[in-house]
């Protein structure tokens, strides 16, 4: 409500058009109201430039498949769905073409886009349980236009395979990181890098890992400079923010 | 050492002005300075671009003097020293010439260098407590050639507040939001933004506050994208790391 | 035997109709119809004022289907049975004339009563995964004679949608807030209305959800004034706290 | 600028006494008073119709005298003050006429404003250490036009001293129960009352009381229906909610 | 081998019955009974002066039926394993003459001994949900010899319920109180009863019940004196102390 | 209210002496009303059998005097006050003979009393940091008319020191184990007694002691049966709990 | 990068044979390139001197039976596989000639090597149900080469026990002790004993146990010295650092 | 209690010397009686082969002159005190010839003993603030006999000066790894080395760094083998296990 709308009212109210209890009503929703939602709303695409993604993990295959198909009529072309069970999955792909990475419960529809991105996205992981959330993490970049380099299984522990790949690291315009028993390789990639390093706690591993809070502890304690952490197991998370900051 | 440094150094060693034995040497002087209680890692600049940076809060005024007289010595303009309380920063102040910001706790040596980011940082805090830590991140920032805008005091229970600054959020190329009370915060700027947002959890806050943990939880959980988190009161992690970004 | 029917009663003493040994057998029947696993407190519904519920999560069908006949059979007209599994509820639907609410594992034996409280209640939810609680809270507050309007999947990570229904954020005389990962969206509707505010945090979410432990903190620390938080996933304690407040 | 005083401003607007640019101004100028630390909500009144609060803590004697300043400046008649240390008082007392209740460390600006409130509040406390959080939640009542009943040192471990007040129990609109060590009491209260039960976790106590949280999880764990909670010691918003409830 | 069997062995050596040596290879096999994976500590009858107890729940049936013929071998008339899934129950009760009590888990080999308690143990839970953990503490009392009064279903929320059993609760000698949502339960009762109240937090519930923890922070915190925790479900723990008590 | 009082009031509803509102409320309040408590108020030394007792933590030290003052002049003889500061012990002691133990922070009024205990009270501790509190059960129970032996600083990690006392531990009606940095010393005294023991966690120690949380889980954990908890630091509450069963 | 080789850089620096960017680029990661790890890995076995184990939880029975291959076609003879569930060792049994340990379940292939530990290693338990972790201890220290005594089921709830067998503990060269419920184990042992005592806490229990945590806490705060944990269940982690310390 | 003494006692029996109770009493002692303490007691130097220690935190200044007195009168020549302050120590040292290591908080009486350990004990730190907590390890290794190499301030996050130091790394016979934020220092050494590394949480750092548990944890969940953890800041601790070892 500009000034020129309050002045009308006030003008209406004077008039006797609008009773005072009317506009009271008005004036109090004003401060939300001039901001332009609802062409925001439609041109979502626009203002975060990514295709869609459904978050698969509490719908049914039908709802996913429902979703897919309003897209799809409405030529989305590049459609990202992640957390899909296999069971799902099977489901889902008898109807609508859908490529499914097993590992990393991500289904795809369409092709890869063309590369947009301005460098090369590194993803790091300290053991082999941790690659289902590495792999979602690739996945959603490669699906938002990344070209991204692996780098699996060099926990700190045996610190010379991360250093055999100093190349990897030092070239890389994003890293992400994720481990679950092993918080600490975000830390030591962290100070090896000259980038944004994201790092992903995973909820795998035993005893006192509990769940990811070790490693989310241990990533957020880290005392390298750079490097940020989002929500365990978040591996999209993880992939969009990469490939966000490699798009800027 | 920066990168600028070596680059002129190598270019003298190129034109024959500095002999190949006197680079030899500095370059290996270059990656520590022992001064007894703590390695100054100055190759740092190098391999990782910036000025530098004395964590303050576990040294004395002595020790932070002579690691600033040290680095001044090899020739560093731009010192930021963070977590320095008032008493030190009086002490520091006679030895060395140093502008102390008193909110954030932050001494800064040299003035702030010339602008070299790319974009414009914003800075959103919660509420009037969360300011040393969002004014130490601006400063970093700062300190590290970027534009900053401050948007302070928009919490989300008076939602209208933080509305009327969209354009500031829009602008940004990297958002820093700081809370303590409120993590929403970060939920809220991450969905109104199409930027990358570092969320600083504070310790401010009473009750189920728990020294910042509730915000950091809440920060985690954001269901925006693009929205990373870092340590409970790193206002210096949350402003490197925007300047990195802002950098790329 | 609620409020209405003790004053009818008191009528009837007075005008003779009933005779006070029948009054006072009629009286001292009600607090306790013990059937053997649990004392039915019937005298609540004079104390308290509301119709029965069944607490179904840890009874057994034929429990269950017991409790709700000898209530019945005392001449109660509306009950609601919550947490009651798929499984259970065929079973209980197959000997009394319950209605099944599957979505929020509900059960209500007889109609919808005639609305008795004085405005509307909101009940708002972050996203779908939390429409199970909401839905509890929604039909609780419906079965005790509330008019609820429903404004499901609205999360502040997509602010617009919150801000195209402030009508309905503003004609509501109590709010119910039922979020998982988006425990922000307690303070942004608490900041946006000028009623009370229940937030119910819900257990669903992944990684640092913790089982809604962060959204329950993230509620607490809301800087709204007005607003209160009942337990985890308890859609009917905040369903019948919204009912209590509207028929004040 | 509360509801009453913009009902009277577009009466005197319809009436002529006001232009209606006058009448812009003074609404555009309502929603914030920059006074440089912090952005001042007059808009507050209207939206939410409440007299203005200072939160103390976190702000110098001087700040709060500018605030205080600032807001009478606008014609606000009642301002409340809460978190306000003895030595501030003092300091603040010189300046502006602030009646301050020391217990509750609750500062007063102008008189107790009439009673609007629709029926009684109750303030129940478990012990004498719990006194600071609840006088601070019947100051606050009472600043809002309630009527405050005071029951203290009414602990369940002597439940007869509860039960021999029944009477305000039964008689209560909304009551306000603050309790560290006895987090039982909101479960006791709450099964007696048929009114709404705001529950506050006090964070005094020793042991596994942890500053609060015990009492925090038993509340949140009660049984009664009708009782929610709000932050550990937020005696102020558990005392702004019941006025809320007081006067739908 | 109990004090009793002791005392007989004593008096049969006195008396010229048994032989020394007989008597020293009595006792000395008494301490163990080596049976492959684990020893029973059949001295600890004698030492600690009650019937043996087996621990079912990391045990397969067969490992309980090859300890109850060692132990009735030995004539060991009475005796109790606890946590026995119904499962086992049925592989055991094939072997060897157990009573299987369904609820509490618990079965029992041998009559009930007489009653050799002095007074009257009380067990009170708040709900039905806590009857297994009651059940399983008022089973154990039994087997060692005490006569238990069972008051089940009176949480604080219906306080008069409790109430009503006043006469229980000031007869009884020892109580034990059973709760997972009312840990208040144990204050109520501590603050009614002039005997020692032994309180044990059940791990039913929901939310914020976080397996128990909540109700056992409860119970630690309880004001009334008299009161003391057993951990978590420990119903057989809570029994057994509560004997230990009523035979002092 | 007894079946007469409600026949009389049916009776005074139906002559009209009475209003059928009036009634209502009479009603409601019923089931509360029959249980004599302003008696049992008078009584309650009958009831509980024991001395006065103030918690001196939260009142300051003329509160303290006047609370004894009043008690005197009610001729209490015996009067204990625990955690007095050795500051405010300097002001009570200059108007009421109080004789303080510094170490336990206890104030005394009156002789200690006839023993009147059945047994010896046992109090064992850990290390001497654990002092404070073990002093504070063991005066709290000679307060209450028990001999008492004291076993101190006997740590499991040097067993002999603990076996060398197995006499007081075998003599003993009741123990009371108190211990923070070494849980284990309740489950080691648990399983060589046979009579109840109970465990007081203290807030001493260090590191992952987490101010008695360790000592209090290692306690509840005790495989020792007869072991029950007190609340962290809960001297008095052990002392008084052992009294009560050492009087049984 | 060893002198010589920067001088050589430095040289094709002045000589225009290499590029200053790329001189830059070789300095950068010259810290980390002089430690011949190509060397270090081929040698590992000589580095750390142990037979190989794989870590059989988060692999197929298939991946697992390929490394097993892949290893022996490299001459390993003694392979350990943990964590191996019963249906994934009856699969790799098929192929492979493993020797499964149900109790423990750990996988060897090869027969236990010759004993080449210096002194005796001790595993003792608290329970039976921590024999799973004790039994990957023993099994690992075994394969490593060591003579293992086993003391199960001593836990001090049952003091004798332990104390039957100080000759064990005095003869041992390095002691592993596994508790879940008897988290003092460590303590009395570590007491006990004049050699480095490696505790293993283990995620049986249920009530306040939590998975461990409450033994893990318990044996960090032991107070006797010589006593270190490693991670809750860490059985194979226990046995090797107790074979480590046995073969200096 | 050995078979003779068990034979004699019955022979008494038997003739009426001994009664049936006294008896039952001996008996019941026997378990614990045969293992000779008051010898181990005497010979305790020689049972651990260690000099003494003195706990100072929780002892006066007047405590600790008195115990090193009584030690010095019984010709013991090493003495070192932990946690000592430096007020304390002014005090001590006017009476008792103590060096006091200021930075430690470590006093020591008596010149360093000659070494007696066969390698060298490795010292690292994460930071110059853990260095109190290495500085006692390394303090406590020295006064038990062993040749100490201190690595101070190497980092994970600038691995460069870690791996500078590999030498150090590779012959060290035993390593103590102390970090507060950099938990990941244990993992990374842990890799490096071949021999046991102690891993010591300091409680320095902020925020989500909890005291020194996000460490604890970081270190517990270390995936090198041959890494075990002592209690937050137990630097005394690591330094007694490491010297232990090193004497094996």
């Amino acid at each position: 409500m500009d000034q020129k709308e309050v002045y009308h009212l006030l003008e209406q109210v004077k008039s006797g058009e609008v009773s005072i209890d009317q506009a009271i009503l008005d004036l109090k929703e004003a401060p939300y109201q001039d901001i332009g939602y609802a062409k925001i709303d439609t041109h979502r695409g626009l203002r975060q430039g990514i295709p869609e993604v459904i978050y698969g993990a509490g719908k049914t295959a039908d709802q996913i498949i429902g979703i897919v198909k309003e897209m799809t009529a409405h030529h989305q072309k590049h459609i990202m769905i992640t957390r899909v069970s296999p069971e799902k999955a099977v489901h889902i792909g008898d109807k609508v073409p859908m490529i499914y990475h097993k590992l990393a419960r991500f289904g795809q529809i369409g092709e890869m886009p063309e590369k947009s991105g301005k460098g090369r996205i590194l993803v790091v992981t300290g053991g082999t349980s941790d690659l289902p959330v590495s792999e979602e993490a690739a996945l959603t970049a490669e699906m938002l236009g990344n070209t991204v380099d692996r780098l699996y299984d060099v926990g700190v522990s045996g610190l010379h395979r991360l250093l055999d790949h100093l190349d990897s690291i030092m070239n890389a315009r994003v890293i992400v990181a994720a481990a679950g028993m092993e918080g600490a390789l975000a830390s030591v990639v962290g100070g090896l890098a000259d980038c944004p390093v994201i790092a992903v706690p995973t909820s795998v591993g035993y005893g006192a890992s509990f769940g990811g809070l070790s490693a989310l502890l241990s990533m957020l304690n880290s005392c390298a400079s750079g490097v940020s952490v989002v929500n365990i197991d978040n591996g999209f998370g993880a992939g969009y923010l990469a490939s966000m900051i490699n798009h800027i």
